[in-house]
């Protein structure tokens, strides 16, 4: 079978840790039997500062072909902070309906998480955040702007739709995992979207009766993620909550050297989006330091996203064992390098 | 010189830190020569069930006779979630204008964090949350309610007074501590808002050339915050983020036994309020295993508030003393109870 997959580098790191999971992509086609088509596409800051280009009807049309896109990362402080996140990636993510951003919060043996005492078997969740409304529309108006009585209003705009799809989505990831569902959110505060949210999980729950439903409130959340993740199976969440709680995640499983994430379209209309959580972090770019399993397992997510379960547990065995012997997950102490580190990777799968 | 306290302990826990920290606020009185008239007035859940009522005009004038209004904690189960917080706690809030939620992150010695290697010299800062508008204003609208088209609409409400008042508090602040400020926002996405906060911070900064200024997305804040805290001394925020970076915090200083808060009127036109951060904790109240420092620390702070400053000092090194010798924070192998503790705290200042 071939896959068309579409590569978007970016700028920083995000070469670098495109060109390791690439190293391992091509390892598990030849163990597993698939072959992937490759197309590279210039995007990201750099691009932007040449060309003035950033998501634009074109390359929409040309990525829809494709059966999924891997996304290294966006990102220089040559640009004005807003610009690529909302003129490129969130584009991305609302016009290819990319409803559901995915992301796996799992302590693998051997990282160093920041939490005492913190193990492995304790910490194995999954947090489901919708990826294409709430406060993300970035809608709102100021009145009396450069005036001592400015009002500023920003507006979350939630539907049915849009929290049906994600929230339909947990309880079927949940009935194949621990079958526990937590919403988060601030219903007691965000009056008007917490109905909406809770009401969407009180119908969908009563189609999966077998799946226990709870409720947490994104500050208690804060509060409890750290400390007891083992509470946690699928949390599900709105956009901006999302943003948050996965950022708090991604310190638990040990940084961002490790974090992966979907961003899924479930209705087969355009590709899903497959990137690690870190940034073009600039100011590591080109030294080697980038550490790139948060890439390379958002590449094994691709894979089982496209139907090659198999190659994706390849890679994330591959990716625990090599993680395991590190001595740090970033920088200079890492003990090897970005390359050095994929080639591991694809060893251990060619050797499978 | 006398100050007139209305003091509410409320439900669950509430009343057993309030009985502790008064107990530690006559110690001080005697030990620094000022005293407090209390006045106790009756408001909570088992109020609420009892007589229907909530913040009233009655209540509200009655209290805004005070000098200062100490907390204990509200809620049972037994109340509908949001009723005593939307129906007290932040309508007390807002009619008082209580401009500025103040929450100091300060790891005590002794005290065990769950994050690695945090020790109480790098976790000293001041989460200061804006506390009457943003997306607490609680306001939107449903449309196509039961409906598959239901849109829910929720609206975060921000002025330019509201905001310079909280921002020139924290710059204030700031130059009396490190001299440095950090806004925690999210305006690449929230433009409208963002660009707001931004330029009160920019405006009022002018006027602070001392302090160095910094901004910080709140999902990293949520990566930086635990690993990194002695990055921040005085991080201001809007009223959710504020929510959900405080409880971080509170994680981070050893958990909720032991964070403290003010809710700080600046015009004087009403009182402030005190409490500590943890809520009624139905499920262990009666049991003497509430930790009552979070409520007496809170007292302090209201000390500090009305002028005794040699008064809140003491209480502070005094709860120090004796939180460092806690096996644990809360619960039953905290060695002490409530009262114990107290007491403790009490004997202390008293052989000063
Ligand atoms: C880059 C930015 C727009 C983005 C977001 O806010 O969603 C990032 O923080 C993320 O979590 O993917
Ligand atoms: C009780 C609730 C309304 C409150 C809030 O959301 O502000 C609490 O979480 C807090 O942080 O004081």
């Amino acid at each position: 079978k071939t896959y068309s997959v579409a590569a978007i580098p970016g700028d920083g790191i995000g070469p670098e840790v495109m060109s390791g999971t690439l190293n391992v992509l091509a390892a598990a086609q030849k163990q597993f039997g698939f072959s992937i088509d490759l197309t590279t596409y210039n995007a990201g800051a750099k691009h932007y500062l040449q060309t003035g280009e950033l998501w634009n009807p074109q390359l929409t049309e040309e990525l829809r072909g494709h059966d999924a896109i891997l996304f290294g990362a966006m990102g220089d402080p040559a640009v004005q902070p807003g610009i690529l996140e909302r003129g490129f990636i969130l584009a991305m993510r609302q016009e290819f309906e990319q409803a559901v951003n995915l992301r796996p919060v799992k302590l693998y043996p051997g990282v160093a998480t920041p939490i005492a005492g913190l193990t492995p078997e304790r910490c194995d969740l999954v947090i489901v955040r919708e990826n294409t409304e709430g406060a993300y529309v970035g809608q709102g108006s100021t009145i009396h702007a450069n005036t001592p009585q400015t009002v500023a209003v920003q507006e979350s705009v939630n539907t049915r739709q849009g929290i049906s799809r994600v929230v339909e989505y947990s309880f079927k990831l949940a009935m194949s995992r621990r079958k526990k569902l937590t919403l988060c959110h601030k219903k007691n505060i965000l009056i008007e979207a917490g109905k909406l949210w809770q009401d969407v999980i009180d119908q969908v729950s009563e189609l999966y009766p077998e799946v226990e439903v709870d409720y947490v409130h994104v500050d208690a959340m804060c509060f409890h993620l750290p400390v007891s993740p083992e509470r946690f199976d699928v949390v599900v969440t709105d956009n901006l909550f999302g943003d948050i709680i996965t950022d708090l995640g991604a310190v638990i499983q040990g940084g961002l050297g490790v974090a992966a994430s979907a961003n899924l379209n479930l209705d087969g209309g355009a590709p899903s989006m497959f990137e690690a959580i870190h940034g073009s972090a600039p100011d590591i770019a080109g030294k080697g330091w980038a550490n790139p399993v948060g890439a390379i397992l958002s590449g094994a997510m691709m894979l089982a996203h496209l139907g090659e379960e198999r190659a994706a547990l390849a890679i994330e065995s591959a990716a625990v064992s090599v993680v395991r012997e590190l001595p740090a997950l970033a920088g200079p102490g890492m003990g090897k390098n970005t390359t050095g580190i994929a080639e591991d990777i694809a060893r251990l799968i060619s050797d499978d």
